[in-house]
């Protein structure tokens, strides 16, 4: 997840990187089981890379991803079957352009929330760091929803929620889906997974801190705005380039 | 974990599986001491295989297991003691046809449950992957069972709680026994493990989930539905052949 | 910690069996930093061996192990300052004849026991595998008792706790010293780093029953008893051979 | 962490020091993605070495960390840009004449109390070994402060709270900043680091105690006290030779 990035990488490199994420979801700890996946996408070459569907994570080589059409959303050249949830980062590459990488868990503190249908609120600059106010939630699916195209529902009401709350998608690279789970994404499919290990450490802590005091309060919007500027904005200080886009003290 | 089965294993394989089961328990973080077994079924031959009693899991050698007969409970060829809970993992097997593997543990966050004295709660598709709907506790045993043959009665107590919740033994691989702890199953050992592990995992997310919000409302009965559907029935279309009966989102 | 045992080890044996001991309650997750230690007695040489004072647990070898007088509380044939905790151990060691080892870490949620001024009440079979009751909690020492010989003060307060809780050593291995943290023994120092597992794991199971239901009942008096028995009892029939000590289901 | 410290190591000596102090943060369990960095002081050479801004900690070299002026503030002789937080670092090194390292770290337990805006009540000895009260938490920042010179003004606070509180840099090598984290400090780089996993450990605990008896009560006075005094005080008998200044049982 270090190498500098210029320009969009290969198809070839992207087919390491997106394995490298979908091994790096298991070993931050985020995945039991088969519980997640990573994709990445390049635009010019129209697909997307995805996991296939029940393979180990300590199995998958690079060559194993399925390629899946933006277009008609699908598996070209594979055997394989792609993830499940294919249909959901497919609405989601479609719908917002900046992003390149997508990562789906059901990591315990995030999932927690979920569950609870509660945003995670913005407690501190951990959280501001990587997302521009509180974490939404997704309202819960009709039934026609569950019933009929369900994971395309699923990348709809995510898109759906994040814009009703005035989201840029780089800004809150995340949304809780109701009853389910946490959905990331980044500019890269590395970034997604630096944002899904950020929002799984900013929900443990706000599960606690609400422990410690059910007021505790949300951080103060000057501090919401400089820790968002200093590491996204025009002036970012962070980092040996500007803007890397990932980290926050180090 | 991740070979494709066809048909029921040799039981040389089978002692491969179950002693690769008891080691992942262990190394899944479920297992604290010797705080666990599985075991596997070879229906054809009469035997069940199981963990000899107080060997520790790193020693563990497939040739260690203990085989019992289905008939009488004996141990069959073997000097090593088979492990207390055998006449637990026997009723199981003689009560449902439908499963291979059987596995019990001490895990913190299923068993923090199972003391609880309390139903977990379905919040999430995580657990809908697994569980088609709250994971049933027992009722205390009495003390005619508990002075009796108490892990005959142990075995009983889950069968008597399942079946009065109307649940066949693929729908709800798992119960938690009341003051004591979780005992899983499923059509294989491996399986039997996979379903410890989501167990484990739905436990803490649900702990998580009420402190958030106590009111943490079950997941809808069509979600539930659409989850138990897409991995376990006739139109599944999870895995890369249908339906694996394992993972989830990957 | 699982070759049989077979009356008591040589000195030699007992400097590698305390060595592993203060090993083990590192890599089992009870210590950070040098929050531990434990020790191992000859009794017919009339010495405790005990881990030096702010060694660190990698570098350590048996050979750096201090052997203590039971007599006078000496070393004897070291230049190394035993652990500041010794004169507690030797306390333990003089009264509880029948005990082997002693084990004191600052493990989390024991310590959050110990914190609270709680005892740790006996929820389920995981704790009555180990502890025949409710774990009890020490009152507070005096000022005099803290300004003065403070560690023998400790070791005689766990003492009295125990009596006046009409436990037996083998039957109750563990005493939480109030705002201060857990002590565990038993019939080797292998036994006492078993039972800071076990009692670790009880103090997390039983912090989370009671935050799922704060009425959570204390098991039955007939179970608490049917686990001890099948384990510590004259009749017991768990491990391979009768009466083990150690572990529980497996 | 365990080689004996006689006067100010060599500039080199800090290097690997300061390099090892960066890893051990990580390695141990507070610092996720890039969330946290350490550093170390040489006062002859009037110099901070700190950790590069966005750098991975795996690749990090000795050769890495980058010299910042003491005076005023500059880089020295490195083509990387130091942490974002070096400012800082650099104003408790200017206040505080005692302490050789600062590390900073987003950890799970101590940033829920920073978020909560709580003090960390001394609940038992593990605190007390280490940290000389309640580990205090600043006020907010004001608007002025966030949208000046940020970091600048976050050790500013640091060292008002220290202050106000009456407290000595190493009596109390920790404070937390609201809203944001936990700082801690120590004579070494090495001893910030273990300071950094004490203060973890003791959130943890207390939030656990907590949960466990809302009323739990902090430790006597004289406890506090006796702990600080064995391992701090001018009669201090912990560790092989006195004072040594880390650890607390072992």
């Amino acid at each position: 997840m270090s190498q500098p990035r210029s320009g969009a990488p290969s198809l070839s490199a992207l087919r390491e990187e997106v394995c490298e994420a979908n091994r790096a979801i298991v070993s931050a700890g985020l995945v039991r089981l088969s519980f997640g996946n990573a994709s990445g996408v390049d635009r010019s070459a129209g697909v997307m890379l995805i996991k296939p569907s029940g393979i180990d994570y300590d199995a998958l080589r690079p060559a194993d991803l399925v390629a899946v059409s933006l277009d008609d959303g699908r598996p070209i050249g594979s055997e394989l079957r792609p993830s499940s949830d294919s249909p959901t980062h497919l609405a989601l590459y479609r719908r917002f352009r900046e992003i390149g990488g997508v990562v789906h868990t059901h990591s315990i503190e995030a999932t927690a929330w979920a569950q609870a249908g509660r945003a995670i609120p913005a407690l501190g600059t951990t959280h501001a760091d990587h997302f521009y106010g509180p974490i939404p939630v997704t309202r819960q699916l009709t039934g026609a929803e569950i019933g009929g195209d369900y994971e395309v529902a699923t990348g709809e009401v995510i898109i759906e929620t994040l814009e009703r709350a005035g989201y840029g998608p780089l800004d809150m690279p995340a949304v809780l889906v109701a009853s389910h789970g946490p959905f990331t994404w980044g500019a890269s499919a590395s970034e997604a997974v630096e944002n899904a290990i950020a929002l799984e450490a900013v929900a443990a802590m706000a599960t606690r801190s609400l422990l410690i005091d059910s007021a505790a309060a949300v951080l103060q919007a000057a501090l919401l705005e400089r820790h968002h500027a200093r590491k996204h904005g025009p002036g970012a200080y962070y980092g040996q380039v500007a803007p890397p886009g990932r980290g926050n003290d180090g």
